[in-house]
């Protein structure tokens, strides 16, 4: 365990239609400060990622790969010890569920944490539609947060600017799927690299 | 640890211009032994499976994504503890490598198995152009294996269709890339998978 007031933040990209972001997501923090480290999540859209990047999603159509991935999902998150029930809807849009967790992240950083693990338990545990207006205004009402508030912000310039922007920088730092981590400019592409995340931690680089 | 006469082999399907292949080479034997298990190599030509499938190769192009593959190759090998050294030319062509294995398992499966590591070693260790027949017979040359019967062996009519054989049986059979284990019937893709196949066989599935 060391001390590391002074360490930097590791940066986690994600999208909330991400299985092996929902996996990683359950246990980054947790790892990170056991090493004296904070997270900054970042959530995006991969769908602009990958229309940047000219990369596909790991389940794209009924190829052999994909079938092995949907049987990954689930088989990686009872190997992880985290529930999962696969979702009926897959993959869903995500702009509404992004946008909420930067607006709450403006007003209190630990609630947008809640809601962001609120969310992506209400898609992968509780097969809800996160992709609707509704159920993102229902998540947060759950944690205390005014629907009307909340609703306004969805809609307004500031919002969907910020979620633009945030999509724009991952891009621009090389981040090219979900679930990504950058720790001190070394990149960690999906939930499987959680070991050698943690070798990191632990050795200061390998 | 268990007794397990009776139980099946696990199959192992690689390319030998596969990183990620050989990474996975340098514990799977050790792993399945440990749960009184043993391995079937099965060399096949990653080719011929991605123009099968449409599946692409990990690495490919200049984008964010390969760059980060290239940094992972190597990342990986230091988090398991192998040797690597980025070879100078890569891919290569390994049909010359596949052939000499599968007439090599004929002769005598340990030496087969000898040989599939020398080359794996010589190409992400010592940076050795193995697509080059020569390079072939030399490695075998220092197992004790006659140059001239191999190199004849290479062009035999029966080795090439043994290589054909094993790619469409790999199809056939689901595998995607490389390296693909199957144990029981359940496919396990990339040497990231190794703690779930550990995981696996110790729990005989989960």
């Amino acid at each position: 365990m060391n001390e590391t007031a002074d360490k930097a933040p590791i940066d986690f990209w994600f999208d909330f239609s991400s299985p092996y972001g929902y996996l990683l997501a359950e246990k980054i923090d947790d790892v990170a400060a056991r090493h004296g480290r904070k997270v900054r999540w970042h959530p995006i859209l991969l769908g602009v990622i990958f229309q940047a990047t000219g990369s596909r999603p790991p389940a794209d159509g009924s190829s052999a790969r994909a079938k092995y991935v949907y049987r990954d999902f689930h088989r990686s998150a009872r190997h992880m010890g985290i529930p999962y029930n696969p979702p009926s809807r897959f993959p869903l849009p995500t702009q509404n569920a992004a946008r909420a967790y930067y607006w709450l992240h403006g007003q209190d950083c630990a609630l947008a944490r809640q809601f962001a693990h609120a969310v992506y338990r209400a898609f992968f545990v509780d097969d809800l539609d996160i992709s609707s207006p509704d159920t993102v205004l229902d998540i947060a009402g759950k944690l205390g947060v005014d629907r009307e508030t909340l609703a306004a912000a969805l809609q307004s310039p500031e919002i969907k600017a910020r979620l633009k922007d945030e999509c724009e920088q991952a891009l621009a730092t090389g981040v090219f799927g979900s679930p990504h981590v950058i720790i001190d400019g070394e990149h960690f592409f999906g939930a499987d690299r959680l070991p050698q995340i943690e070798h990191w931690l632990e050795s200061g680089g390998f």
